[in-house]
C-alpha cells in the first residue's frame, strides 16, 4: 500500500533482463554500441519517426530540461501551467539548461487554457524588447492533477502555439498512461499533433531510471548532444541506459504496464467513489488520484502500513476532518492491495 | 581486445547482483531508501570521514563538475593540469554548472607543477579585479597520462593551494587505481592531505555508471544537493546507484578490481617494454598505457579485433612508422587476451 | 507634454556641469579617482551608513539584478510584486545575473500583500527540494502602479522575510520620489526598516543614466565588485558615472527634483479628478497617474502634441470610449504644460 | 605625465559639447530619437556598411562579451590570443555573456599564429562531442602588446577561420589607432576582410564611455537587442550614449585624435630608443610602449609626477636595474610631456 508515487515500485522483469543481457561482452562507450542502436530504433518505430533524433537521460528533469533548451532562446518565455512539473518539481533545472523563464498560464483541471496561453502571448507581445520574448509552450499528459488532456484538447493549446510561430514540448512523464488512457498512439498524441519534442518517460513506469528525448526535428540533433554532454547526462556506459528503454517499447510492455497502473488508479477511484466522506477532487484519467477523507481513515490507513501524501497534520486533529491526499498506483500494484486500503478507509 | 577504455567492460558480478537486489520491495524516492543509507554509509567508511557528504551521480562528468561548482565562485579561475579530463573532455560543463573559468597549468607526466601553479595564481592576482580570482585546484590521479601523483607530489601542490586558502578537488575516475597504485588508503589520498572534495568513481571500475562525490565539509551538503537536483540528476529511484556504490565499497571490491586492472596494466607495459620498435611514452602506473608502434603492428591486431585508440591512420601509410596509441585495461581482462594483443603486435 | 516617462526629459544642469568638470585633468580609471570617492561618500552620507558598498551602474535593469545577484543563490526563489519591474521589464536580466527564479505575489495597488508573500514562502518551503528555495524578497517604492508603500507597509512585507531569514532588496528607481511622498529620509526607506541593497536611482529623475547599488553589509563589497566588472558594467572613465551622483546627491538635488515631478502629478491628478468623463485608477503617490479617458480626449491631446502610452486605438472607435493611460512626470515639467494638457483632454 | 592608459584624459570637447546638446527637449527612450539615429547612420556610412546593427554600449567588456555571444554557442570555443583583453581583462565577461570558453592561441606580438590556430582548431575537432566545439575567432587590433596586424596578417589569420567555416569578431578597442597606423579605412580592416562583427571602441579614444558594437549580418540584430538589454546595457537615456558616437565619427574626429595618440606613441619610442639603457620590447606601432628602463629613471619620473605601470619595485633595489613599464599616450597629450618624460628617464 505504497501510494506515494509511481517510482516506489520496482522495474519490470523485462526492463531488468535487459540490464543484465547488456552486461555481456565488450561495447564502445558513449552510445557507439548495438544496445543504444537498437533502443532508438525502438524508439522510433514507436513514434513512427524514423528521422526522430532520440537521446535517453535517466531523470525526467534532464529530459525535460534538455528538450526545453534546445527549444528555447536565452530570452525566451516558456509558457507552462501554473503547477506544471517544471515550474514546480524541478528546482529551476529548465531555466538552468535554457536561461529562459517560466511563464505560467491558468486553466481547469492543470490543463493549460487556450485563451490563457493567448493571452499570455500577448502580454509577452506587448512588452517588446523589456520583456521575455515568447517561446516554446510546454503541455503535460497526464497532467500532475492526474487528469488528461483529449487530443482535442492538445490541439486547442498547440494551435494557440504554432499561430505564433511557437515551438511545443510534451513532458510526458506519464506518456504512456495518456495513451493508454485516450487509446491513441504515441504519433497521434505528438508529431501528429505538431509537437515538436517529447520527454518520453520510462522510469515511473518500470524502468530503473531512463527517459528519451524525442525531437522530431533531425536538425537539433547535434544541439541536443552537446548540451547532453555538457550538462553530464552523457554515460560512458549507454548500453545500461538503452537496454531499459529497449526493453520498454519492445512487445508492447511500456503500454501493459501503464494500462495495469491505470486500472488499478480506476480501481481506488471508483471504490472511493462508493466511499461515504470521501471526495475525489479530479477527474481520475490515469493512474493518480486526490481524495479528501476524513482524519480517522488516514490514521487507519497508515497504521496498517500504508504510504502516500496527505496535507495536513495526521497525527493530530478531530478525526472527522478531511485531508487530502494523492494517490499514485504504479505498474506493478496488486489489486488486492487497492481492496485492502479501500477497506482500511472504509473503516 | 578491447583496450578502447575502461569503460567498455561489464560490470561485476557482485554490482549486478545489488543492482537487482535493490529492485526488491517498495522503496521511497529520491534517496530516502535504506540501499541509499547503507551505500553512503559505506562511502563515509572507506573514507573514514564519518560526517562527510555523500552524492551519488551517473557520470565523472557530472560528478567533477557538480564538485567544482559547490567550491568555486562564478568568477574564480579553477586551476587545472593543461590536458585535465574538466579541459578536455567534458565538453564544458565544468564552467556550465560553476560560472567559473579553466586556468591550465602545466607539469610533466599530466602532474601540476608546483611552481607552474604557484606562478598561475600569482598572476591571478596581478590582475585585480580585471581577471578571474584565484579558486579551486583541482588534481586528477591517476592522471590523464595513465602516470600516478605520490603522496608527496600531491602534498606539494596542495601547499601551494592552501597557502593561498584555496579549496582542492580530486578527479578521482581512477581513484582506486590510485590507491591501488600508493598502496594508500582513501583517507590519506584525500582529505588527510588536505583534499575538500573527491569525485570517488565506480563506472570505470566494474560499476554500470556511478560516481560517488564526497564533500569533507558537511557545510557543503545542502548546497550540493540542491546542484544536483537543478542539474537533473537526482534520481527518483535513487536505489539504483546506491545499489552499484553499496557493492562497490563492500568487501574490498573496489580495489580488488582496480588491482585487476593495474595488473593488466603492468603486464602489456612490460611486455611493450621487451618489444623492438615499441616505445612507452608515460611512466605506467595502474591500468593505462601510451605507446608507439609500428603501423603494421597496429594492422596486425586490428585485423584480429583488437580495437583501441590510434593517432594516426593505421590503414596506410609506411608500415615500420610508428604511430601512438592508448590502451586501457579493464577489471575484467582476461591476462590471456594481453599475450595475445603482445604476440600479434610482436607479428 | 511628453509624458510618457520619467527618462524623456533633460538632465538637471548640476548634473551636466559635474559632468564638464570631471573632464578636466587626468584621473586614475575604474573609479580610483577623487570624483568617485567623494560621490560614495555622498551617498553614504546621505543614508547615514558610513560602511555601506556603493557602486554605480549606468541603468536600472543593471542594478536590480547585480543587487540581487548578491543577495540571492542561484537556486533561490526571488518573491516579486506580479507587476514588478523585475518581472516584466528587464527581459530576464535578474535571472541572467543571479540564476533566480522570480515568484510573482499578489498585493493591491502594487503592493506586496505580506500575507500573500507568507504563503508564496510556505509552498516554497513545501517543496522541499524539488522547489526554488526561499530567497530574497524585493519591494519597490513608487510602485509600478504610481503608489506608494508606507514605511509601515514596508515594515508589514519586510516582517515576513526577515521571520524566515530572507535578504530584502528594494528597487528604487523612484527612491527619490517615495522619500518626497513619504516625508522621510533615506535611511527610514532602508536599512532602518531592514532593508540590505538599494538600487537607488538618478536616471528617472534629472540624472543622464546612473544608479547606485548601496549594500548595507560592506562584506557584500569584493561579490558585487567583481560581478559588476564581470558584467560589463566597471567603466574605466567612471568619473563619468560618479560625477552624476555626486551632484545628485549635493545640496539636496535629488530632492528637489523629486519633489517637482511629485508636484506636477499632483496637480495632473487634481486636474483629472475634477474632470467629467475621467477615471483615475489608482492612489496617486507621486508623478505617475494612471487614467482613462475618452477616445476623443485622447485624440485632442496627440493632436496637439502629447505623447504617452495608450492602451487600446486612439485613432479608430467610438469617441466617448475610455482609453487607458499612463502619465508621467519629470522634474523639469512646466506646470504651464499640464494646464495645457488638461485643458486638451477636458476639451 | 599620466601614462597609465588611454583612459586616463578627458573627452574631446566636440564629445562633450555634443552630450550637451543631447540634453536639450524631450526624446523617447530605449534609443527610439534622432540623436541615436544620426549616430547608428554616422557609423554605418564610416563602415560603408548600410545594412549593419550598430548597438551602443558604455564599456569594451560589454562591447566584446555581447558580440561574442551573438557569434557563439555555449558550447563552442572562443579563439584569442593567449594575452588578449577577454582572457586577461574581463573577468569572465564573455564567458559569462556566451557560456563559451576561451581557448588561448599562441603568436608573436599578441598577434594569433595562423597555424596556432589552425592547431587549436584541430585539437577541437579532434575531441568530438567530448571537447568544446570550434567556435568564433576574435582578434584585437590595435593588440594587447601595442603592436599592429597589417591587413595581411588579419587575412591569413582570418582564412583560417573561414576555411572552417567559424565566425570572426574584432576587439577595436583601438580600432582607430590601428587604421591610422595602417593607413586603411574602417571597411577594409573589417568586413572586406571577413570580419563579422566588431567592437568600436570610443572610450579610450577622447570619449567618455561609449563603443559601437558593429554586426555586419543584419540578421543578428534582433539577438544583439535582446541580449543587450538582459545584461543590463540597454539605456532609457540612449541618446546620452549616441551623442558621444555621432560627435566621434563625424568630420573625422575619431581618426584625428587616433593619429594625435599615435604620434605621441612615436615620439615616446624614438626618444627612447635613443637613450642608452633603455629597451623597447615590441613593435610600436599605435600609442602603446613597453620598455625596460633602469629603477632610478623610473624614480625621477614618479618624483615628477609622472605616472605608469611597472613590473617590479620602484622603491627599492639597485638604482640600475631595468624594470618594465607599459606606456599609453592619450589624444590630449601635450608633445612639451613627453619631452619633459623623456628627460626625466634620461636623467
Amino acid at each position: 500500500m505504497i501510494f506515494a508515487s509511481d517510482n516506489t515500485g520496482p522495474a519490470h522483469p523485462r526492463v531488468m533482463q535487459a540490464v543484465m543481457a547488456a552486461n555481456e561482452d565488450y561495447k564502445l562507450p558513449y552510445g557507439n554500441d548495438d544496445v543504444t542502436e537498437a533502443a532508438v530504433k525502438g524508439v522510433r518505430d514507436l513514434f513512427e519517426a524514423p528521422e526522430a533524433d532520440v537521446q535517453f537521460v535517466p531523470t525526467g528533469t534532464a529530459a525535460n530540461a534538455l528538450a526545453l533548451a534546445v527549444l528555447a532562446k536565452p530570452w525566451d518565455a516558456v509558457f507552462c501551467h501554473r503547477i506544471a512539473h517544471v515550474e514546480e518539481d524541478e528546482c529551476g533545472a529548465p531555466e538552468f539548461y535554457s536561461g529562459a523563464k517560466l511563464v505560467l498560464v491558468e486553466g481547469d483541471e492543470a490543463r493549460i487554457d487556450p485563451d490563457a496561453l493567448e493571452d499570455a502571448i500577448q502580454t509577452c507581445l506587448g512588452r517588446g524588447v523589456h520583456g521575455a520574448q515568447p517561446g516554446p509552450v510546454t503541455l503535460t499528459n497526464i497532467t500532475e492533477a492526474g487528469t488528461a488532456y483529449s487530443l482535442d484538447q492538445m490541439a486547442d493549446v498547440i494551435a494557440v502555439a504554432k499561430r505564433h510561430g511557437l515551438p511545443v514540448h510534451l513532458d510526458g512523464a506519464r506518456f504512456a498512461n495518456a495513451c493508454a488512457a485516450l487509446g491513441c498512439t504515441p504519433a497521434e498524441m505528438s508529431w501528429k499533433l505538431g509537437v515538436d519534442a517529447v520527454s518520453f518517460g520510462g522510469t515511473k513506469n518500470g524502468c530503473l531510471g531512463v527517459e528519451a528525448v524525442v525531437c522530431f526535428d533531425p536538425a537539433k540533433a547535434r544541439e541536443l548532444t552537446l548540451r547532453r554532454k555538457r550538462a553530464g547526462h552523457l554515460w560512458s556506459k549507454t548500453r545500461y541506459l538503452s537496454a531499459q528503454m529497449g526493453a520498454y517499447v519492445a512487445d508492447g510492455l511500456w503500454l501493459e504496464m501503464a494500462e495495469a497502473a491505470n486500472a488499478r488508479g480506476a480501481e481506488l477511484a471508483a471504490g472511493l467513489r462508493n466511499m461515504p466522506g470521501a471526495v475525489i477532487h479530479h477527474e481520475v484519467a490515469a493512474n493518480i488520484v486526490f481524495a479528501s477523507l476524513p482524519r480517522a481513515a488516514h490514521q487507519r490507513a497508515f497504521k496498517a502500513g500504508a504510504r502516500y501524501g496527505v496535507t495536513g497534520d495526521i497525527d493530530s486533529g478531530a478525526p472527522e476532518a478531511l485531508l487530502r491526499c494523492r494517490l499514485v498506483c504504479d505498474w506493478s500494484f496488486d489489486p488486492a492491495q487497492i481492496d485492502k486500503a479501500l477497506a482500511l478507509w472504509a473503516g
